[in-house]
């Protein structure tokens, strides 16, 4: 039986992220994700994926220094990605190159989330002309990257706002990135070769590559009162609008709720209050309009909508959105990498052929193109 | 209801090749293995699989023109592959990590393929300290790998016992890697990432890790009188004899037979033709003992046997089997690359959540290990 997109195959089980996509609810390792997101640091989050619980004090000061010693890059690997700014490579081409060539010096868990912060921002400057910034060690994962990107110790609310992302949506069941890491692992390959296939699919912008397109329709819209307008033109000459539905989410995606209140809170004490203002008008005439248009789709704002609202308040650039989100995942590929191992069975399908049969050899000489 | 390894779950429908393990018959692109294998060149089967036809003589000189355009690795390949020799990657992590940076000079597919034989030799030639050599535009694909491994003009022979294995593993279904490239593919991601994956895919010694072992017994073996004893020794002593059994084929594997023949062409008229006998002995042995200890196992002869022999006899290294699987199954990747695209749906299974729940949030500092 041909299931197309493998939808409602159950191809793991796992202990590490619960999609319930009919109540909208996500648990991750236990919590809910309101529970977890809004208080965890993104060392905190990673270590409960891999350890499944929470760290001690002891333990989390000792994963954080680890990962933190792989701040600093390998030259092969920052001269790879000057190879890849001259070649004008896509932010997440870039990082796809420079996380396969970390095998260079490590097939480490921890190098590969460590090393991963320090490639974008190396990426981003080199390709800006600029030289990278050196990491700094005595900052956490979240705010060494904001301090990589900008130069400047980050603001405690920007910070705090990037841990919720990054905790938000470290994990979320069998996507296709994470999919794709456990086919490759499953195989017995390493951990680098999965991650590289993971951010593969990442890349795709079916996959990890809207949340850029989901602020435009907020920005071409400029204010509250062209949002009805606008958004009517757009549905009604067929154009699709970005950060609304998802696949499996029947019901609002409860990411959107948490980042959400994060983005509210990030503009409220240090960001600018009247494009939150806007992009929350935007939403509710989007969904309002969406449900009038195409009643049943259940087309409710999706996580990338506030995913571009939030990075884009922590004053990152939409290039550098779909980066921070494999900045996250990459914690969760690895889980899964490692319950893939723990019980491994090769993931091999079948395929259905379709196509001709019983053909014979023709000679070089006797074949003409009206014959194919 | 959860499918481990995704076994008998229809993935896709394909024109590009039928596997039918039940009565051990595979057909590629509408042809018999048997009638394509033996009669095909690396060219025409990749075009084959590309374009659903076998190319003209017109088409067939433009194409292999194309391909070997691509002979001459560009200069941050080569530095790249001199990085990996440094850092001791296997050859495999090293084709993963070169072909990753393809990006950096072009994502089409000719090229991809076009590459691949030359970062392979020129790694295999860097990582034994001696300079690459230059791809010979005027060898066929399959030739001019020869060459650039050897330095030497090829044997006819040994080009048609190449072609004869690169036409047989071109595709095979849904194979791990393959299925890892459709994955990455149908989040509408670039080509070079898909097959960057797949290639992490083969990389696992379940999937493609295992034509080397495959010969290893043979020469532990050495003469035919010892075969019975050593392979009764190993199965009693619970050794997994390796090349013999395959998930999919319940008979023998057809691709065992058409590279059985070529072997024995190439040995009996360029080759050690009593390492062929001895092979063939130990393989008759090895069938007949496991069907004695493991009877309705259905441990056939498998394709990495006859691989492995044959690959030996092109005088190829054991760990360049790997690689040379790749140089033929990169065409097929790119094929089902296609395929995907052309009717494409997002390839994103569900999991089975069975962890814990409820959970809440508990202070830093009041954390304890035993809590956990």
């Amino acid at each position: 039986m041909l299931i197309q997109g493998l939808e409602g195959v159950v191809a793991a089980t796992t202990g590490l992220s619960r999609v319930d996509g009919e109540h909208g609810e996500l648990v991750i390792a236990g919590f809910p994700v309101e529970e977890l997101a809004e208080r965890s640091t993104f060392e905190e989050t990673t270590w409960l994926l891999w350890h499944g619980a929470l760290p001690t004090a002891r333990q989390l000061a000792a994963f954080r220094s680890e990962l933190a010693s792989h701040g600093e890059l390998p030259s092969a690997i920052v001269a790879l990605l000057r190879e890849c700014a001259t070649a004008g490579l896509d932010p997440m081409a870039a990082l796809r190159v420079a996380v396969g060539a970390i095998s260079l010096a490590s097939d480490d868990a921890v190098a590969i989330v460590g090393m991963v912060p320090a490639i974008i921002a190396a990426f981003w400057h080199i390709s800006h002309s600029r030289d990278p910034l050196p990491s700094r060690p005595d900052l956490g994962h979240a705010a060494n990257y904001l301090y990589l990107l900008t130069g400047e110790t980050p603001d405690p609310e920007h910070v705090r706002a990037l841990e919720t992302y990054l905790s938000t949506v470290v994990d979320h069941g069998l996507n296709a990135s994470t999919f794709a890491c456990r086919v490759i692992t499953s195989t017995g390959s390493d951990l680098v070769s999965a991650v590289v296939g993971a951010i593969g699919a990442l890349k795709g912008p079916l996959h990890g590559g809207a949340p850029g397109p989901a602020l435009e329709a907020v920005f071409e819209i400029g204010e509250a009162s062209r949002a009805e307008s606008v958004l009517r033109r757009k549905i009604e000459t067929g154009e699709r609008l970005m950060g609304f539905g998802h696949r499996v989410y029947k019901v609002r995606d409860p990411r959107a709720d948490v980042l959400a209140r994060a983005a509210e809170r990030l503009y409220e004490r240090a960001g600018d209050m009247a494009l939150y203002r806007l992009a929350r008008t935007v939403e509710a005439t989007a969904v309002r309009l969406l449900a009038e248009y195409k009643p049943g789709r259940r087309l409710d704002t999706n996580v990338e909508f506030y995913t571009a609202l939030l990075l884009h308040g922590l004053g990152l650039d939409v290039r550098l959105f779909t980066p921070t989100f494999a900045m996250s995942r990459v914690s969760g590929w690895i889980a899964h990498a490692r319950e893939q191992r723990a019980a491994n069975r090769l993931i091999r399908p079948e395929s259905e052929y379709r196509g001709p049969q019983g053909r014979h050899w023709v000679a070089l000489e006797c074949r003409t193109e009206a014959a194919a």
